[in-house]
């Protein structure tokens, strides 16, 4: 493997901006993707980072991704509304609809938005962090190409389906949950085959649905949980579909194509459910900062068994990447180095 | 061990009944306890079922748990509402609280409720259902005394915190999500003492913090996801931290006494928080439900590999047991037998 090069942030965010409206997408289209994409490199999540821009382009040039939609929403009650992406970047629908579901929490308590007629929408994490920097705890799910068996299973079924969850942190960063339901994405196994390395275990099958430690062997991935506790992880796997496809009418994972397959005639159809709640409408603002405060300290101070490091919460370490590449610059991959013409 | 005697479940539930009538339960607490209690006990969820009664009838004799609650209903917004339990027992708090949000999501298409001054509510699926065979989609969390450890961790720092989701399905039971996120329950672990079975992998830590698969040896459960991903199972037992004790106010997990150490005076203060989503207000009922049923059907048909049970969706295998349990009776350990005088 070659190594990445290393970008500064801003100016990374700039040349994927100017990659995206080359492929035809539109000022907010392209904008939201960038705030998205940028947001999964500089957390260190780099399978959802700037280097889906390589992944993008080919159908926006296409019109197989719409990048000029018509976003339509419909309020559908008082805390509830439905949103078409019109086909548009996963992106722009999501922040669209976490922003609609945000305004409905202020007035309502709670928020909840239902987005169909979308594409792949990168790290769910990103949406839900945007509630949070409104002050709202935010949830944010999707449901994805199949990827991985149910419990037992020999075939993909569900897709790697993310759950969310940010939450606003008295003079500190959200605290930022964001996971997939399978214990490692594909691109994980991928990487251990390219490195020669034994998969942990129970962690993928190969044809048969026997699970395998040889990464050349693996064909899917098991639900989180492993062979023992698989139906956990399948079941919240299924919650994301439930909520993302099933409540929104939008196809379910066993159906979607894969991008590149879709057409504008025929296109994707994913679906995506957010959900934000306003502290102020239950213990309230400041009660709610003072327990997160003794929650996050108790939490950090909890004693760990020797050699393990420090007890952290979900993004403490995420936001220490964020931290580091803001200030040393994120890497870039040699293939998207090359898209991004760096 | 002694043998479990087998008892009709309307006649169980008649003794529970008046089990907790004699305690000092009002016929409110007592009817909605009786139900959550079944419900488990109907669903082969033993631990949270009628043995319970022996476990709350000494604190509500005494007062610690308030058998004539008077529950405080306060309205925040169109969609949210807090319930304050007045210390009365949590199934009481927990029924009442989820009708309340099933009401606010039939007006406004998503309702949220936080429950605080509440008690042990006993299985949390047993609330999502409610709002499930009230056509909504159900959610249920509560925190809970300090069971399980962190990621890494030595000692115990969150409950066994569940999440439980349930949804309705045309012409059959309600899918129902029903899971701790600790990978079993902490008394899994006396019964693998008691049998003299080595407990699973990554499971369950000895008091420096280390696996262990000795269950004598074993004090504190580990997170769901084990001793590679458990960072995912000690997120979700978070964020139900964050929604039932954080948001609502509530205590924390590692300030909670046991029941037994609470008083009158000084209640636990357990926390509680429950969604209900009207499926009317996203793709529709009728579409919702063919959703469900090309979900559902797509999935019990997915491929197992070799000797695999048949692919089951949340709550199928817990349906079974109800019929058979309805149909055959329900298994009373000796100790509960005695304190329902069978």
């Amino acid at each position: 493997m070659k190594a990445p090069i290393i970008v500064p942030a801003d100016i990374l965010a700039a040349r994927v901006q100017q990659k995206l409206t080359e492929a035809g997408a539109d000022a907010a289209s392209s904008a939201h993707t960038v705030r998205a994409l940028m947001h999964a490199s500089l957390h260190g999540v780099d399978s959802h980072g700037v280097r889906l821009v390589g992944y993008y382009y080919g159908p926006l040039r296409s019109g197989e991704i719409n990048g000029r939609p018509q976003i339509k929403i419909r309020k559908t009650a008082a805390a509830t509304a439905m949103l078409d992406g019109d086909n548009g970047l996963g992106h722009h629908t999501s922040y669209e609809a976490m922003k609609l579901a945000v305004d409905l929490a202020r007035d309502s308590g709670i928020g909840a938005v239902g987005a169909t007629g979308s594409s792949h929408f990168g790290a769910a994490g990103a949406y839900a962090l945007a509630a949070a920097e409104a002050g709202m705890i935010g949830l944010a799910t999707t449901n994805a190409e199949s990827l991985v068996t149910l419990f037992g299973g020999r075939d993909a079924f569900h897709g790697t389906n993310p759950l969310a969850v940010a939450a606003p942190v008295p003079d500190e960063k959200p605290w930022l949950m964001d996971m997939a339901t399978s214990s490692i994405p594909f691109n994980r196994v991928l990487l251990y085959r390219s490195l020669g390395h034994p998969l942990p275990e129970a962690i993928a099958v190969d044809g048969d649905g026997n699970p395998v430690r040889d990464p050349a062997e693996a064909t899917t991935l098991m639900p989180m949980g492993g062979a023992d506790y698989g139906f956990k992880g399948a079941a919240l796997a299924g919650l994301a579909t439930l909520l993302s496809a099933v409540l929104t009418g939008a196809t379910l994972d066993h159906d979607l194509a894969s991008l590149g397959a879709s057409t504008p005639a025929k296109p994707a159809n994913l679906g995506h459910f957010f959900i934000a709640i306003d502290p102020a409408r239950f213990a309230g603002v400041t009660e709610m900062a003072l327990g997160m405060r003794r929650y996050l300290d108790a939490l950090r101070a909890s004693p760990q068994r020797d050699g393990a490091p420090p007890a952290m919460a979900p993004g403490d370490r995420e936001w220490q990447v964020v931290e580091q590449r803001l200030r040393d610059g994120v890497p870039v991959d040699p293939d998207t180095a090359q898209v991004l013409g760096f």
